[in-house]
């Protein structure tokens, strides 16, 4: 069992809680068990380290008979280590070391996708997220980030991916227009969701490829880019309120694109 | 203008934070514009004091102007006062301290509501504040909140609803049972939302009065309130995904029962 809270070992997780430590090594870190477990199933070649205390072992064995099976070694460790590799105040006593899979927008475009979502300078993480969440339950083929963004492997992001962050590919770093173009490129629709648009959601057609074009929580898409979308579409909401959050709307949105909201 | 942060009047509005002294004294805080706003429009009789800093009285002129307006008198506080009475590591400049309005079951019935959200166990600040912003959004007649769930009035709670706290009615400490049997017998269908639900969302029909139920973040409804609800109904989400979040699922339902992606 490893016990040195001060071990190279203990610094070395606990310094990708900093994205440049991130970049540099093409590792980030999964904590509790239902990212665990996701990566366990969707992403095992990539992980490099398991961590897992006595407590988590018991509490979780399936999860830990699932990391033995694909040949994983798991660490034990006490909870002074699990606590001082992780960022967060009450972790779950499981904790993985994953590399990054760069994914890029040539290969989605490649994979001919019918439904994505394109976020534009979403700097909460809990937001952005929520729209990877949603984005996977929902069936989208992809999520693409712009470079002006939260960092998606930040371990606040992570969290509330809640595993989804390995269902679907997530590309980063992307500017803005060339996405636009190369959209537009492959017969994708861009659709921006602003609460601005003339076009409400429910007279949208989701029977072709789109994407959703999302922008920053506090002050929305930028006119350069909300005007070289396909269309502006606004979910209509009462008209005493002044606006949904981002995660919501991108939840409604990407709930009426699958159809989940009415029969396709 | 206000600087001592150790008066007796920083101390009393830094209690609210505390939920035994809202619920002793029948007051709660209001902080930031966006609720400060809302509080002005839709609640100032209810309004005992407004706090606001030099840097937000210039910022938010129309605001204060709007509190003159309306003959609130706005105490100019300096950061540190701010500060002080707040509980967010970042305050935005303004505070209300507001009495809080006792809602009744009775009441909202009397209305013969078409469409209301019943929280049972909902334990989280966030999601319990955007279920609330939701049903305000998508134009629920109130919000019925079991007496085993968060505060509403807890600070967190009242930040998330974005001001919405002010547009309806959200009554609280509600026996799950016995707002059922109310709900029943003013003819009010209850749509238990559960990922076990058979019943998928697209196949409800929204057009007659209903309550959609809502159980706890982690455990979901228990079985005795599922099992007494008109339905059981679940959001399609793809196989791969365990579940959606509350709040998620509570707009996706809310946002359906609107028309808001669909035509009724």
């Amino acid at each position: 069992m490893l016990t040195n809270v001060r071990s190279d070992r203990v610094k070395s997780v606990r310094s990708l809680s900093r994205r440049s430590v991130r970049e540099r090594t093409g590792r980030f870190v999964v904590d509790g068990p239902q990212g665990v477990r996701e990566a366990i199933r969707y992403a095992a070649a990539r992980i490099d380290d398991l961590y897992v205390t006595s407590a988590a072992i018991e509490r979780h064995n399936d999860l830990v008979a699932a990391a033995q099976d694909v040949g994983l070694h798991v660490h034990e460790v006490d909870d002074a280590v699990l606590a001082a590799m992780s960022d967060t105040e009450s972790p779950q006593g499981l904790l993985a070391v994953v590399a990054a899979q760069p994914h890029t927008l040539e290969g989605v475009l490649a994979d001919d996708p019918r439904l994505v979502v394109l976020l534009s300078n979403v700097r909460d993480p809990g937001n952005a997220g929520t729209v990877i969440r949603g984005a996977d339950a929902f069936g989208a083929d992809a999520v693409l980030v712009t470079d002006g963004s939260v960092d998606v492997l930040s371990p606040k992001v992570v969290r509330s991916t809640a595993g989804s962050l390995f269902h679907l590919p997530v590309v980063t770093g992307l500017d803005a227009h060339t996405t636009l173009d190369a959209l537009a490129a492959h017969g994708i629709r861009t659709l921006a969701a602003d609460g601005v648009g003339e076009t409400l959601l429910p007279d949208v057609d989701v029977s072709q490829p789109h994407a959703w074009v999302m922008g920053n929580e506090a002050w929305g898409l930028p006119p350069e880019i909300r005007d070289r979308c396909t269309d502006v579409v606004r979910v209509p909401i009462h008209e005493r309120v002044e606006s949904l959050n981002l995660a919501m709307a991108a939840t409604i949105c990407l709930a009426t694109s699958a159809g989940a909201t009415r029969r396709p």
